[in-house]
């Protein structure tokens, strides 16, 4: 038994493919959410994060494997922890 | 005025190259704090975490710019929380 990330007791060894993908589009529709909690379009948030618009939609869908570096501009853009998106 | 993925607050609009480099060591020390907590080596890290020795080295050395999935992987590993690791 371990955790998924998010503190969910899963009884994998390991994660599977399809884990990848539920986390990242978990992650996805927080980014989303917190995008609009402060209002913003996903042109103003790529614009403040110095992403491309493109690239916002990819992540919210859960179709980009983010790294530290777009995690680090995306919580700038956001104006949150990085520990908050998670 | 913003924070800097830490919540520290910093006076740059746009996170400049120091700050990324920054970021994944500190990012780094943490893995290799909550490696040594758990008392695992990096060879033990790796094998629960799924990734290489070298790795997990990088990592801890602030040279990899990982992705979501090698968070997962790395979290899994350590058996915390993402959001613990920031």
């Amino acid at each position: 038994m371990r955790e998924n990330g998010y503190g969910e007791v899963v009884s994998l060894d390991s994660p599977k493919d399809e884990e990848f993908e539920s986390f990242r589009k978990t992650f996805g529709t927080r980014v989303k959410h917190f995008r609009r909690s402060c209002g913003l379009s996903q042109e103003e948030l790529a614009e403040r994060s110095r992403l491309h618009r493109n690239y916002i939609s990819d992540v919210e869908r859960g179709r980009r494997n983010l790294s530290l570096d777009a995690l680090l501009k995306l919580a700038n853009g956001l104006g949150i922890n990085i520990r908050d998106m998670f």
